[in-house]
């Protein structure tokens, strides 16, 4: 199987390298100092250091259904799943329906497709407009496959949002065929201005909605989670702890305390949303100065720019940047089947204006030798 | 596909329940303060919440390759993978080994067996004497499957130890049929009196050694790994990514702290290694006055001690037992062939003497009633 073009970044570069491939977060922005907190004051506890149940803790799990609850979209603990990022949530539904079709967003997720390819699931795509995927396309293709995989606010790697319209037709239209929507939402939380309505909302006995704090609070901490209606999501069970018995009891207990403060977490959430609005307003300035011929639109949210740079080819570009301590990710990543070999995801989370200033400029001095 | 007996026991037993049931250390033996005390220190840094590498941090890789070439085993980080304990280990060996045939013990560790059916691999169960597999049959078997599954030291049901013998010859007959070893090794540190020969330290071309800190420190933390050769190893990096980018990375730095003081991890496992001997020694005891007609052999390390109760139905006898508040796990389900129903898997490092007194007790009271 294929490495991951990310993950192979991210084992390759040096402290030199400025990468703006990664979707990481800003590390300036961690909760360090509350997650001490948390951390000192579970490991009191010494049952926080034993087994726990396989598909998370109670308290955990009540605490993201509430948050469900609290959007109008009413869950209870028995709907929620804990799994190890919500990497390992898309492994374990692909997982139980392992060589089935799956209709999905081109571009796309790389994480995603590499774990549907794992699960030798057969992938149809949809081009993605700038306001949602192809909706007749889509409802073609959903009536063969019967599941879809879709990333409906700030995508990877677009930064596209669905609008309204297309997530009630969306919903619509599984709901007609009873198909089955998985519903992926790391970056829900990390909108600009507004935040969209979860399309999974209007069809809960067809959908897997996921979540991820590895976005909003820290990837290290490996705690995603799906919600499912239970018929949906029980036979899932005997998957997880096949898998790995339990998602990381220490992570769930301390993530647990934190959020005891829902405050807290809602004030850093709202830091956040602010310093990752500069952050993208920052690079955009840059963006448009050194790669004036670049063309995208502007995101509302996320971590991503991505858009065109006619006529050069980016694979190839890359791996000149890797060679001058630059990188991004190439679009043709993320596809699957119809390549495109123009296009660029620029992260804009996790680097300084001193990166970003340094990272361009080679870009635009590797892009101006190429067009010579 | 089927739930795992002992998470859903887990599931669904009360606080009044004495289990014998589950491979669960004893709580009072974790090192809460010091891991508080590494948690305090590592949570200073803010890239301990940052994603990392998919094999896991180096630093811990390290110290683990350091234990093994401390064994006369030379080996180095790129040798190891963490992983999200040594369950996800076999599940990411056993992905590779998709619908592969495979030689087991009879009978193994219900968790592996599971992660082998949902890999679709073929079992072939060869019988587990008192000093380590049949080695006539198991010849026999590896020279079809080329691939095999045991666990050498006090075993997972059993209890059992292979001979040094034994190993030399399961080492010769691998390599001589050019087949590979999977060596699990999560209870090798839980030794009484001494530790044994590891076996793949002479095939490790041909071997993927397992190991965990779940047994020896703390499950929640979720830290196993493997351990073979780079040729071996790399193809499986993928899998590992794509399943979930990477193990937990609180747990790992947490952990590498904590092991930075050799000496106080080793003087850990003294005192563990103590305390579970006492702790099987009264359960023997108790064992042998409340079930006299118990068949068993004292165990030389691990958490279990295995035998049978002639002619009672264990699996019918378990849930009697469950009603009365006490459970432990039948024989049956640690066979996927060959159902013997006459056996017991007891735990006996759980469980304070009052408990053990308690549900030896009840059950002895259960099985005379059976009896009459």
């Amino acid at each position: 199987m294929k490495r991951s073009f990310i993950r192979e970044i991210l084992e390759h570069t040096t402290n030199k390298t400025i990468s703006f491939a990664g979707g990481l977060p800003d590390e300036n922005f961690f909760p360090n100092e509350q997650l001490k907190q948390s951390a000192i004051k579970v490991l009191e506890d010494k049952n926080t250091l034993q087994y726990t149940k396989s598909t998370g803790i109670d308290s955990l799990k009540e605490k993201i259904a509430q948050m469900y609850t609290d959007e109008g979209f009413p869950t209870t603990k028995e709907n929620i799943m804990i799994t190890s990022g919500s990497q390992q949530a898309l492994d374990i539904i692909a997982r139980y329906n392992s060589q089935k079709d799956i209709t999905i967003e081109a571009p796309s997720y790389l994480g995603a497709m590499n774990v549907f390819n794992l699960n030798k699931l057969n992938q149809k795509e949809i081009t993605l407009e700038d306001d949602g995927i192809n909706i007749k396309a889509f409802e073609k293709s959903i009536k063969e496959t019967k599941l879809c995989y879709i990333i409906p606010d700030f995508q990877n790697p677009t930064g596209k949002s669905y609008s309204q319209t297309k997530r009630n037709e969306i919903a619509k239209i599984i709901t007609k065929h009873d198909g089955i929507l998985i519903e992926d939402s790391p970056y829900s939380e990390l909108y600009f201005e507004t935040k969209s309505k979860i399309i999974s909302k209007d069809l809960p006995k067809n959908s897997f909605h996921l979540g991820t704090f590895s976005k909003t609070l820290a990837p290290s901490l490996r705690i995603g989670w799906i919600r499912a209606d239970e018929t949906l999501l029980n036979p899932l069970i005997s998957y997880k702890e096949a898998m790995d018995l339990h998602t990381n009891g220490l992570s769930q207990y301390i993530l647990n305390d934190y959020l005891n403060d829902t405050h807290n977490f809602h004030s850093h959430l709202e830091s956040l949303r602010a310093v990752y609005k500069q952050k993208m307003l920052l690079f955009k300035k840059y963006l448009d100065l050194y790669l004036p011929t670049f063309e995208y639109i502007e995101p509302k949210g996320g971590m991503f720019i991505y858009g065109k740079l006619p006529n050069i080819n980016t694979a190839e570009l890359v791996k000149v940047c890797l060679k001058n301590d630059v990188v991004f990710v190439p679009g043709v990543e993320f596809y699957s089947e119809n390549k495109v070999h123009d296009e660029i995801r620029f992260n804009f989370t996790h680097t300084n204006e001193e990166q970003i200033i340094q990272g361009l400029s080679k870009i635009a001095v590797i892009v101006s030798s190429i067009n010579k």
